[in-house]
């Protein structure tokens, strides 16, 4: 019943709100998205302090069979994040640097894959951005046919072609296609509002105050003593 | 039958003594005082290459809120270190940047948290020492009471407001309030004990003969053969 | 049944095929071999960026006790790797600074160990490469005996004295004594197919047409379409 | 930007194939589909040796707050299953007797939840079939807002209102309500497949034989030898 | 600085309360105990459907090592539970039949154990019921000291010898000997509430109505709509 | 470098030999070869209470493919073992009712396995033992070669072909085929001395005494104390 796939067309967001939402970074954008779109937590940042944001290429490969990554290579665009996942749970290493170098020759930033990494030193040194579930030098075979660009679910999210993906130290989010506008807007208003609360704290002011949490503790009947035994 | 507590003042240990555990770190002190106090290996140093040490200030929260981390901003004083627990497991990161200049300002040199943080890369540059279950961009809500500068269980050990928190990239050990002196002592005359058996191990010297092992070596019956097949 | 030993003497690789093959890093070392001896991908770096390759030197240990590590530096030679393997799972510390400075004073380059090291920071500032199953500063006992250079399984793989241990970030690969020459030689020649393949990409052509991947996917039913609903 | 809603009307699939896939079980309907829509395995039935299947309600619940479930009570009709899913991982104990007494009174056949339950033994009396990630005591608050009737991720898997949940021993799988009867019928062939393959593999005929499999394995290079040295 | 103690004398609860408390099960209790004391939800029963309560003989050991166990077995009164701790994290199977036979024979009713077990086919025949973290065959040394009814923290939950001990398919929850009537009391009036709402729930009263939850809905801004897409 | 091979030929323990094995059980018989020969606890038995022994027939497969399995039902003789491992971690159901089938025609007796399995329900009805890493309805391809009757290592043990397996609800334990007699013979004096001292502990002697537990607690310094304070 399920047809293998590769879509060669995708719609996707305006590049100039991708740039801006790679700026704001991950916990914010998720934040101002209303808290969704975060993918699993198991995904950790192969190189630490980077920050990107992309239109997602999807690819969904069997375990073990990194044969749909190269057919996704055809399918990026400058700007492109390529997110991948395998339709049971693998480490397996099925991607490494000479599909980095590859991708990176087609214009693609990045890399979000649940599923395992290899040749870490060399992605270091190429500087090509990656978030994977594990390190493991197990390499793969090119045999199992899968699709891309359909939607998938990756890390227990849910993600579409053309969706921006944001990745940082904090993680990978979401946002769909079609809400990225806003999503920025709303991001943006919440760094404006954020630098603010965050002069107010570094001078000393109590987020108690600031949210006003004081009546809630009190309401929720917590009680302040001077000592536990009072 | 629970009530939700703040407690506002608690006992702390001398300044001198914190500070010089905080200069001999985990391991040792762990050692010193018979391998008591040390917290669960699942939390993780954000920043590697830090060691600190400083005076509990607790945090009960319910998962995924982290109203109790803010009425303890309050409580904080010069040197402490908030230790926050949950009461069922949760990897949300209740803790970000924000906090952290918050905590700053008030003096608090470091955070133990059993549950998520946001924002390493924030965390990075303000340089404030993070211990950590897990980095997760899902933020909290701020709605349920819990208590501050109670007993906790924190990563599986038990921590008393005001006991001494030294924390590095060996984890983080919990040196009992009225310990404090003790485990100094004894961790100084260890660290003097291991300088020199560190120079004669350097020249060669064996373990074996430094220790006397050879002796238990024979009494347990280990023998030594030339050759597998002997 | 089981004898505890101590065997004095193994055999070793080629010097010169050791040091080749630790140029050449896990991931292709575990490619030319036919995809085996890879350990298992709970073992992580303590430090990133380091790549070493040597002789084992294999020692069984109780969990949670290290005597036999003691009796192993006496038969460590220069050039060699601890590979130290537990009967039961274990993430205490059994490894520290002390018997880091001991090991290398005998001329080790390295240890790979299926259980926990503490000290980390100390190791670092030695430079001492260390992969490990966990950080833990939980010290142990030199109460119960085990063996030393017999054939141990350690994180999932079997390792033989005098197996060649290679070990990056990729994680850790053991090439078997006699095969060790046959490994580098493969490896080699896998490394210069990859310079060329590398240079194609670099210059954007794709791994479908490099691979002859284009038919297999045609033969697997995988269609091309230009947007999902056709 | 996200609106918590509580959907009223969903379409479901027709009971009378509804009722034939929950006697098919889930290996097969997960066969007969291609191979998609398992949720993660890490979702265990509380009792073995049942099989259920029915329309799903989906909920989405903050972790360790049941107030939504109980809204998804009011929305459940004869024969549904209920799914429930948290906005980030959590392994309290959201679901117990009570509960199931309300959703049994209501028509409910059974529960799916990436979360904790408890009254295992009450729930074993009632015979209300359970498939849960954990068994815990941890009760929960009734506080934060969520939704139901709307797409949800579900352990790792995409499940929309309506579609049909097959639950059993081998775990939980999802048919999109609009394949059903498709995935019926393909479900029905595959067992009068199976049941001859059956009887000819109990009266010793070889899969070798059977599958065609000789020739692959030599295709392959499999070389058959009498004993290992040959 | 430790020592290691055995103590011959601790408190025990009312035998009466506890009996009572053995009846009303682990969710109960904890629930009325204001959700405190329960112990880490990866101790499983190694029999279902069994529920005991019981004074806590508290027991701190070496991993891999039960000489401790041995010491307590002559602490033992009629009507204890033994609660068995190790000083790291161990999986070895510490506990079998014959400690078992050894226990029994000395009044006790049951152990919990953050550790290993073995002999599960024996312990099902003898009808002992286990609270266990593994099971593993794996056995252990008599070597290393530990202590006997001293305060312990075991499955991340502090035990004091004397603590009222309640386990059922649920998990298991520790009472504190002071709070023992108490609990009992708070457990009973929330069985005689629960089975009022019992049986509304089952005539198909909604938990929306029984706990007012319909305003807080309200309140939360969830909005009621006939379709997804209204 | 790695051929894939099938051996035909292996050499099996005395059938009565084996036999008495199976009645002993996995912790005696690891306990009566010196704590050797253990699986990792990750096994667990899918039926509860089921205790066998065979000779092992091994088998080496890619990760999600089940190709090496069919192949070896050929090599199975009466009253052998399968011992299936993978070159990489899955979860994987490699394995259900229809191989059962077939491999009980060939007079198999159960199956240990590295990886996932499903059926679970027909496998019970069935009655084929089967010992595995997971249950996973995810079903697996035929396109990898791999070896069958090689040595293999499986759930982090070495099994050699012709090695006996033992598995109950303790798990696996391996005993090499030239040690099979010995091993049983170990076993049988073992079981006579806990025979003699189970009846001791029922009657109340207690193991301090029976094992001169008593000196060693003087010797190690665990001082008795009537309370804890004194």
């Amino acid at each position: 019943m399920r047809r293998n796939l590769v879509v060669r067309s995708i719609e996707r967001a305006d590049p100039e709100v991708i740039a801006e939402l790679g700026e704001v970074g991950v916990a914010t954008v998720h934040e101002a998205m209303g808290r969704i779109g975060l993918l699993g937590t198991h995904l950790s940042p192969i190189q630490r302090g980077v920050r990107i944001a992309g239109s997602a290429v999807t690819v969904s490969c069997h375990p073990g069979d990194n044969l749909m990554i190269h057919a996704a290579v055809e399918q990026v665009a400058d700007g492109d994040v390529l997110v991948v996942t395998t339709t049971s749970p693998s480490t397996d290493g099925m991607f490494g640097e000479l599909l980095a170098t590859s991708l990176r020759a087609h214009g693609c930033v990045g890399l979000v894959i649940d599923a395992g990494v290899r040749d870490v030193a060399e992605l270091n040194e190429l500087g090509f951005p990656v978030w994977a579930r594990a390190v493991s030098a197990q390499g793969t075979v090119k045999a199992t046919p899968g699709s891309v660009n359909v939607p998938v679910v990756c890390a227990g999210g849910l993600v579409n072609p053309g969706d921006v993906v944001v990745a940082d130290d904090d993680g990978v989010v979401v946002v769909p296609f079609a809400s990225a506008a806003a999503a920025n807007e709303a991001a943006r208003s919440r760094l404006e509002r954020e630098a603010a609360t965050r002069q107010r704290l570094a001078a000393g002011e109590l987020g108690l105050d600031l949210y006003g949490l004081r009546q809630r503790l009190e309401e929720l009947g917590v009680a302040y003593v001077d000592r536990l035994d009072d």
